[in-house]
């Protein structure tokens, strides 16, 4: 396995000069473009690493998947998608139009900003701090690692030049969607984008969802078993934003990837990955991170179609 | 003049039972439905008043021809125009998505919520305070009521109801159109919805336009001639909300309705009209208004088709 | 007037080298681009023409507001604007995403290609040649030219080439808005489109809508002064594409173009225009066909605003 | 394996008066609601029957997924791949928006009609028999059925009142995306959507999908691997219309339905699943036979997730 993944990352290595990082924030443009970085995480504790796997990037979107499993545990399912949908979409992940031309205004799904922006807002908590810890203590919990925090620096960054996700929030707000005040949950939701990681911690999450819920390393139940499925369903239908579709018929894993240039891939049953690389793609996945994706599903034929 | 006034005003007083204030805010749905007004001021000065037509009511988007001429005044055509389109547009006043379908995100025209909002970033000043100051002194030079003034109610009201203006703003923002930043700029565009106006006022204003730019009592140039045929030109495109079209087709007068009840419409060379009440149809202009300007425009042949 | 005339097509001239002719069938591509004629025809009957004012070319799109008079001979004005709508719209003519988000898939306009095929099922008649010889008759008694006939090889290449039309026409019979067969309504629209004239034929037909239906030589009504009206309202707010709204403000005319790139141009009570030069802007429109109307408006002031 | 079957038909009977069968077509509309059948071949060649498994309906939307097959089979994947995308959509399934929208008018997956009509286009064969000849001989070899054929009044019916799926064609055709002639391809797909087939037939084609390409019976292989894992993953991600998100939440399947009532499911290296009742909910999609699918899904654990 451990040389399977080191030539996964050396064939990757081949595309680290295509596209380039993110770059509608600066701490997120002067990113290194020529970092790599691969872990694996099997359900039995097996761990296997490979390149910059200990460089850390902020999560973004790959936090949007664990933010909804808190968010159903502190709700009901029903609460939850009579206002998010299920649905993938072919818009881009910050599209708003969609929340204009369907009937309900409802976000299409928790996987696009508007929809993960609502269920950050149905997350229990007396104040924002409140909320904040207990997400953040949730995603120690899930990664196992207790040092998880986030980056001030970008959490500020991503404040100041959010106009975006603040058009978004403002809308659903209008559409009743959001519960609470929009500021409020756009600081939670810029925060929890603005966690640090591993390659490794990511690694780990995705190893939780793929043994359904149990900590690969005590087999403690982490989470319910019900929720890891769930948002294995959504991380294929529309985890790798407008590109979900392609991804599902070249990879063909449950994943989600971060504008900062992460992947966690997972395989049910069998192992969680964590990918990472700055050069993104026109639709903002990371193009070395798929490419080490694409080599393991080959090798080990890990694609669940 | 003053018994064909009077006879407009009692034939659309027919259907003062129809359509119901808007409801947005508590401020205007408490609006007292049975109140009717209208006023006529012709370009040679003489005036005619009937009904309700001392009654005050914020002026709304009536507002946005003549914050359109100041933002003119302020810089270059090809600038404001760069920066929002001239076209008519099928969709609601408060539309998202030609925003994102559009390949620039120009707002389609000036009398559509996200246009009104970036010209009103383009208006000169050094403070939020000093801009709405030149606003209102402009405002009152035009209807030549040196009393003006804005409500504040409603101007809270607008501030901490507004998700969509804060939506439509924070998208332009993002693309770049909108100068400056997004919560001053809505400042200002919410105290210029909440000034106080009455039909008299309007009319004025409205008289002026049909003028060409001069007052119609000293004959005095207040705007340019130039700048008061583009906004006709957009008010007959794009004044009345999305049924513009239809407006053209039985009035056929420039007009720009809001959303309080009261329209604005100039019979160029001839006169400015101000008419008031406050049940709106589901397109959001005043129902026994519109009558009004119908009963007017057939009875005078004040259609410039 | 004859000086001013050559003066505007001398003015133009400078534009003729700009565009280039529709291409979208081969007999619209091979046009001249050197053409370039204009005619007056005054509601007095005073005719002045300049430059290649008798060079045929196909009507276009400048004959749907004919034939939507025709339509609403034949119908109640209830019955036609029940089924096409009145409001002007920011999409292409060709455009048919209104059609599936508009709650009742109305065609927003009759200017636009899905309204005027509307219109164009409307028309009475035992036969499709029966609907079509009706239709031509109308339009040989407003130009006044009893030698009107289309051209055969631009209607087999429109109907061989018709697409886009096919789409729409197949689009609102499934919604219930076209009456009769799909491919005979379509056989009328493309043989109305092919219909051949020069500047002289649309600047009489304006003539008479000038005139409010009374024909500008004899004096004798042609056609009802509220139809006339109508279509002169449609003519302003869309008459150009969309590009109606920077026409309007920039011109300030009634006025419909034609992709062969003929442009009828009306002037409420004082004149009709027509104008013609095959190179085109990217929205559709002949550019120096628009340059001679902007030379006109501004030096004889005939902006109706 | 066969009470489990029986245990989730009788669980689903109780879902039979819900929803209505498709009524766009009479032949649809008077299916008899009170059908409800169900079929398992398991990849070891072993089958169960229950219910109405031998009643015949049409196969729809069904033989969207098999025709891309055979589309694969005649040219490249990435000719296929460069006119089809492959990413789901939130519209549904006769949407006609994303084509305007979209840059490159290409349908964005294949199991929308419009995808659907494209790929069509690309099967090869030098007469439009012939090409529906070697798609209906590719439907025997996969149903292992050679008696399949389709119903000539219900293609009679889908022809005559096509006109959705004829406005989707001459868009794409418009577009440069369609191949041939628009009446040929429409003829081929109106009559693969009439092929007759039973629950029997779908589920032995779903086991040939389950076992990557082999026969269930005879071991032989009948299509590529490849193929077969790339339209189970379209089938994952929009085999289900608009609610294929809610499905693989819930079900967990590859899977495609059709208007008739149909739905065929795979669980990959182990079984084909087909079902059949007619009526519908508003999506489009068998209400009984997704509560029997989901019973067994629940009951045999056999989500892909």
């Amino acid at each position: 396995m451990q040389r399977i993944l080191d030539e996964a990352v050396e064939y990757a290595r081949n595309f680290l000069h295509q596209g380039k990082p993110a770059s509608y924030i600066p701490e997120l443009a002067k990113a290194d473009p020529s970092l790599l970085g691969a872990a694996i995480v099997e359900t039995n504790g097996s761990t296997y690493f490979s390149g910059d796997f200990e460089k850390s990037f902020t999560i973004q979107s790959i936090s949007k998947p664990i933010a909804l499993i808190l968010s159903l545990k502190d709700n009901s399912e029903n609460f939850v998608f009579s206002r998010v949908g299920m649905e993938p979409t072919g818009d881009a992940f910050n599209s708003i139009i969609k929340l204009e031309t369907e009937e309900s205004s409802k976000p299409l799904n928790p996987m696009i900003n508007a929809g993960a922006i609502a269920i950050d807002s149905f997350i229990k908590g007396k104040t924002p701090d409140e909320k904040f810890n207990r997400l953040l203590k949730f995603f120690r919990q899930l990664s196992h690692n207790p040092d998880l925090t986030y980056d001030h620096d970008v959490y500020r960054s991503e404040d100041e030049t959010g106009f975006r996700n603040r058009a978004l929030a403002n809308f659903i707000e209008d559409a009743g969607i959001l519960l609470g005040d929009v500021e409020e949950v756009l600081e939670l939701y810029f925060k929890q984008c603005s966690i640090k990681v591993c390659c490794k911690d990511i690694a780990i999450i995705a190893a939780v969802l793929a043994s359904n819920g149990l900590s690969p390393f005590t087999n403690n139940r982490i989470c319910e078993r019900h929720y890891t499925r769930l948002v294995k369903t959504f991380m294929v239908t529309c985890g790798m934003y407008d590109a979900s579709g392609e991804f599902a018929v070249k990879v063909g894993l449950p994943a989600k990837s971060g504008v900062a240039g992460g992947i966690m891939a997972t395989v049910p049953d069998r192992m969680g990955i964590g990918v990472y690389s700055p050069n993104l793609d026109v639709k903002g996945n990371s193009i070395a991170g798929m490419k080490v994706l694409e080599y393991l599903s080959t090798r080990l034929d890990l694609s669940i179609f």
